[in-house]
This record gives C-alpha cells, sequence and structure tokens, in this order.
C-alpha cells in the first residue's frame, strides 16, 4: 500500500493519477489533496477520497471547506501546499506526487525530500530552477524522484539498470508544436487560439505555448540531466510528427534502445506510481503490425532558438535557468492575454537573461526572489 | 580474459568474430579452431592466432595440416568439433562460440554445457532441433547461453534484466527477403540466382533462401521461445523493410521497448562476447535525426505459408522440429542445385511432416538418426 500527496490534484495529471488510485484501492490510498482554486472539483475529490489534509490557493476557500468538511484539515497558500507535500512526517510509504505548475513546485519538492519521501515529479520548475539544490537533497537524504512525463519516462524505462558508462546518447522526441508547419515569418502573427489547436493532443495552456516554442524541449533537456546525471550535450532533440515513440537511448556500440507508446500520460504517470512493477492496459494498444510509417527529422534551431537558449542557461547555470523560467512564465501568460506577439516570447526572454547578473549556487529563498522580481519587472513593462 | 573456442571459424559470423578477437588481445584469446573444407583461409587464421587445437571436416586434411603447423593438435570429423568445443575441460573463463551451419553444430553445444562452458550462439539447429534437451542442461549445469543473431540480440537488450511476467508480446522484424515484392505466381519460376540477390545485406546462400521463404523468421521464433522462456504465441512477426529495428518488446502496460541499430552482425557478436559490457563504435552510426522514415507493416501467413508451418511443428514438439528442420536443409540444398522450384521447397517440408510419426521426448542421438533419415529420403527422390 503506497500513501499518495497529490499536489495538483484538478490539473490533467492530478485527475489521472485520482482515476489510477480509484480504480487500485488495494495499492493506493489517497492522504491529502492540494490544488489552487478549482473547487468544485476538489469538493467531488473529497467526498470520493477523503483525503485527511486539504490545501487550496486563498485562506478564504479553505475557512469555507472547512465548515462543509469535518474529517479534513484545511490549510492554504504557499504553506499549505509544504504541509499537504509533508504530512505525517513518520509515513515510511508515502509517494509525493507533485503536479503544480510553476515554480510554487519547488519548495514541496524541497520540504518532501527532507522528510525523506520519495517523489513522482510532473513539476517541470522543480529541475528547470532548483536542479542542482534538488540533486544534492535527494543524495543527502537518500530519497528517489521518478519523473512523470512521456520524454523522461521513456529514457527511463530504455535506461533501468543501466550503468551510465555505457551511453553515447540521449534522444527525446518532440513534435513540433501547433505551429510546425508555419514558417518565422508567419509566426509574427499567429494569436493564441491558434497555439492552443495542438495537433497531437490537449494539454494546459501553458505547456501548449510552451510545445509551440520548443522552451518545453529545453526544459526537458535540462530535466533529463538532473534525472539522468548526464551532461547537456548528450541531449539532443529530435522531430517526430507521430508523438509515438518517445526517447531513445545510443549506447557507446551504437545500438539504440527505443520507448513507444500511444499518446497517453497515463502511461508515466502509471510507472512511476507502480515502479518497479508494470500494471496491465493502462495506453491504449499500439498495434506494431499495423504502424505504417514512423518519421523522424533533424530539429531546426534557426526555426526554433528557444531550445538553445535555455541550453545555455542551464550550462552557464546558478541563477539563469531561474531567469529562464521566471521570464518564459511571465511571457507565455502575456501572450495568452494577447499582451505581446508570439514571437516577443523570445526577445523578452534573451533580454531577461542578457540583463541579468547571475549568482551562483543560489539558495532557495535567492531562487524564489529572483523569480518575484523577473516576474514583476516584465509585468510592469509589458501588462498596463 | 576470455577463452574463446571458435566453431565455424570461416563463415561470415566466424571470421567477423576474429576480427574483434584481434582488435581486442587483452580481452580475449583464441584457443581452439574449427572449419569444415576452407583449408585457406584457415591456414591464414592459424598464423594469425596460433590455437592449440583445430578441428576440420576431413581427417585427409587434418594430417596435411598437422604436418604444416606443429604447435597445434589437429582432429576432425564431428568428433573434431566435439573435440574443439569442449577443448580445456578446466577451463573456467571459456566462451564456446558456435557459428556452425546445420545440425552439426548440435552436438558440440550439448557436450560444452557438459563441461560448463557458457555459449555464444549462432548455431540455429542447437535451438531449433535440440531445444527442449539443450534447456535441460542448461539448466542443470548452469551454463549460460547468450544469442548471436540481430532479432535475439535485439530482444535481450530490450528484456534484461526484466521480470517476464511483464511481458506481453515479443515482436521480431522482417525484411521480407529477396522475393518480398513477388507475388505466390510470380514464386513459381524464379531462381537460386534471383534469391541470391538479398535486397538488405549480403549472407550465406542457405539463410538467404530461408528469408526468402521465411522459414528463418520461423526458427527464429522458435529459438526465441528457448531463449526467452516464453510461449510461441506470444511471439509475432513483424514486416520491416528497412531493417533497422530488429526486436520490440511489448509490456503488460502497453509500453514498447525497441531496438534499433544498422545491418551489422558485429554488433549482435560484440554483444554476447563482451556481455555484459558494451564496446565503443561496434555497429555502424545510425543518426536518428536523418531516419526519415522508418516502416512495419502486417505478416502475410497466406504470402510465406512456412511461418505458420514452423510454428506447428513446434507445437507439436518432439521429432517434429527435427523433421522440419532435416527437410528444410535438403529442400534448401536441392533448389540451390536447380534440383527443385521454389515453391517445393514448402511442399517437400509440409509432406515430410504430414508424413513422419512424431516421437516425443527424443535423445540427441533419436535426433541426429532422425535428421539422416529425412535427408536420405528426400534426395534418393529428388537428387537424380
Amino acid at each position: 500500500m503506497k500513501n499518495i500527496y497529490l499536489l495538483g490534484s484538478t490539473g490533467s495529471i492530478g485527475v489521472q493519477t485520482l482515476e489510477i488510485v480509484q480504480n487500485d484501492p488495494d495499492n493506493f490510498r489517497i492522504i491529502t489533496l492540494a490544488c489552487n482554486q478549482n473547487i468544485e472539483i476538489l469538493k467531488t475529490q473529497i467526498r470520493q477520497f477523503h483525503p485527511l489534509l486539504v490545501s487550496v490557493g486563498s485562506a478564504k476557500d479553505a475557512l469555507k471547506l472547512a465548515n462543509e468538511f469535518s474529517n479534513s484539515i484545511f490549510v492554504s497558500g504557499d504553506e499549505g501546499l509544504v504541509k499537504a507535500a509533508t504530512y505525517d512526517e513518520s509515513d515510511q510509504n508515502g509517494l509525493l506526487v507533485n503536479a503544480l505548475v510553476g515554480i510554487a513546485g519547488l519548495k514541496p519538492t524541497i520540504e518532501a525530500i527532507k522528510c525523506k519521501r520519495n517523489i513522482a515529479l510532473a513539476n517541470k520548475e522543480t529541475l528547470v530552477v532548483g536542479g542542482v539544490l534538488v540533486k544534492k537533497l535527494l543524495e543527502e537524504f537518500n530519497v528517489k524522484l521518478y519523473p512523470i512525463d512521456s520524454e523522461h519516462s521513456g529514457l527511463w524505462q530504455c535506461l533501468d539498470h543501466e550503468d551510465l558508462t555505457k551511453i553515447k546518447k540521449l534522444y527525446i522526441t518532440a513534435s513540433g508544436g501547433a505551429f510546425r508547419d508555419y514558417s518565422r515569418e508567419n509566426l509574427e502573427s499567429v494569436i493564441a487560439e491558434d497555439a492552443l489547436k495542438h495537433p497531437n493532443w490537449q494539454m494546459g495552456k501553458k505547456i501548449t505555448i510552451d510545445s509551440a516554442t520548443m522552451m518545453n524541449k529545453g526544459f526537458e533537456m535540462i530535466e533529463a540531466c538532473h534525472l539522468f546525471d548526464i551532461s547537456i550535450d548528450k541531449i539532443e532533440p529530435v522531430l517526430h510528427k507521430e508523438s509515438l515513440v518517445h526517447a531513445m537511448v545510443e549506447f557507446v556500440d551504437n545500438s539504440i534502445i527505443m520507448q513507444m507508446s500511444s499518446h497517453d500520460m497515463k502511461l508515466p504517470i502509471s510507472y512511476a506510481l507502480y515502479y518497479p512493477e508494470r500494471t496491465k492496459n493502462v495506453a491504449q494498444v499500439l498495434d506494431v503490425c499495423k504502424l505504417k510509417d514512423l518519421h523522424f527529422s533533424q530539429f531546426d534551431h534557426e526555426r526554433y532558438p528557444l531550445l538553445l537558449t535555455a541550453v545555455q542557461a542551464f550550462k552557464s547555470g546558478g541563477t539563469l535557468p531561474c531567469v529562464l523560467n521566471a521570464a518564459n512564465e511571465a511571457a507565455v501568460d502575456l501572450f495568452l492575454r494577447g499582451k505581446i506577439a508570439f514571437l516577443e516570447i523570445e526577445t523578452i526572454i534573451t533580454e531577461s537573461l542578457k540583463k541579468h547578473e547571475p549568482v551562483m549556487n543560489p539558495t532557495l529563498e535567492d531562487l524564489l526572489l529572483i523569480d518575484k522580481i523577473i516576474k514583476k519587472t516584465l509585468y510592469q513593462k509589458y501588462d498596463y
């Protein structure tokens, strides 16, 4: 029996995690839930899973919920998220599922590590912004971090039990995003609505834009470095429009192992939840005899310049990945609200990085402060 | 340091094995060599590798060689092969590389197992004909059997360290053979020369015909059952004309792991020789960013009926796989020598199986005797 502490319960990953838990009550039990403001969905989840503690964004919502549900403790804000992540520190069978979006996910991850709780991680910012800190703590507290993401789960499935010295290169695939058939000129006039028609599947708004700019793939490269202890120079993106092959590992002898599955986040979630087991019929069956064609092509860095921007920020290190993420979060939000043009996302990020005086070995507090400053500066400039 | 006992040293697998040994004298040393009648190539190999014992097909050749090379022992015939496989029974670091073609490979494998020598196996007949016997002995003597074949090496690379209960299905790919674009009607008039133009690579004559009839894929399915302890109903062939993906493993959660590499037998040979290590730059680099397209399609059992014939012979068990192999060896030889038409290979095998009264739990002697009888009967009928 694994006890699940779920942050981001009303988002896409959170809801799918709860479906898995619901279908296997002998193996999983929900101990805490956390979301921001999706209170109606949260109420249904509370009725179904009877969490001991629930965290929401605002203190007002927490109070209202406490009046309605007498069997759960209600908390709120950033502190509430930490409480939901670290509740019952004595629990030896706990697994934190961190499916938050944004930098809010970083502190709960760090605090959960400190109470020796293993983590299934869908929150990208944890590793993009705080990777160096998190890695140190994982080692210090002997805690495991399992990725919830198609590409990293694919790498993990290909790499499990492998000696890192045998690895020559890791490849992660990219669908190309919503604008993959557009030229750079075409991109000048696109609007948020165009981007939200992602060719392969429906995702949250933020990640849809990150996929269209390829910042998402840059984030994934940074995450892969931290997850698999490998140099970013050994990680390469490959365009693959079918989105069936998620990752490939090239070994020193030039043999390649690839992971393939239908587009279904249930697979990486389930793989992380059940590890080291696999459970039956999670993803839709892929009939390999009817696959027909798989297409792969070289990544075009001129078409998608943000990927190299992300790689460079990671290589320079210190607070630069934090600036990369903060500027991107703000810029994507501004684009979604029609305040800036699509290609301005790139210039805003590049200029934020250029202006920043990096600090090496930042603390968590440094990172959270820089995140706030960068975002505030950008909102003051563009959100009027 | 591994001591190599190499049977079939002058064939394609044998020659490539020696290239690997030659390039890494710190890890490998040749102790014995065996071939049939390719004496000139063998002489060069003796001069280069200084084997302690050498086996050849005929006693006459053995005598001639003994006069020329005074530092090696020379033996001959089936008994010579066993001596080359089992030489120096006390050697704890020995590896038999069995790259013989045909049933001649079975007895040396069995005798090597009995002296606790691990085996890298390219000889298909060992498992197709004697799989049940061999598996029992492997367990009894705690000996490892490593496959030398692209498809089985691919499965092995995908499956290593995996719990068999997690596996739903194994797929092995097939190029389709030399006549893959021919209809059944077209096949009536093809001759050996047409078949020997294999679309993807140059191989020996026997395996080229076996690939064109798909008997080779049937043999591989039988071998995979024995190698990975899995039911033949869980093994499926897939047509894949690029011959880059060699094998796929579908897990119970419907995630698929595939192995891909350029067409180069050096990779499976090297993987078996170095296991559990991998060595650098064995196969040609596959630039995955320039892969373009991979095609997969369903296997057509009406187009290639011998595959199900092989599966059925394996399922019925006993001496039937031996008859399958013996009739195939004779029929392919008759076709290569222009004595029968291409499609007669199928009828000869089917009729040999139909006529045969199977014996369950055959001994090695039973198998070798039935092999002789089947071949003799067919040669008497067709080779006039």
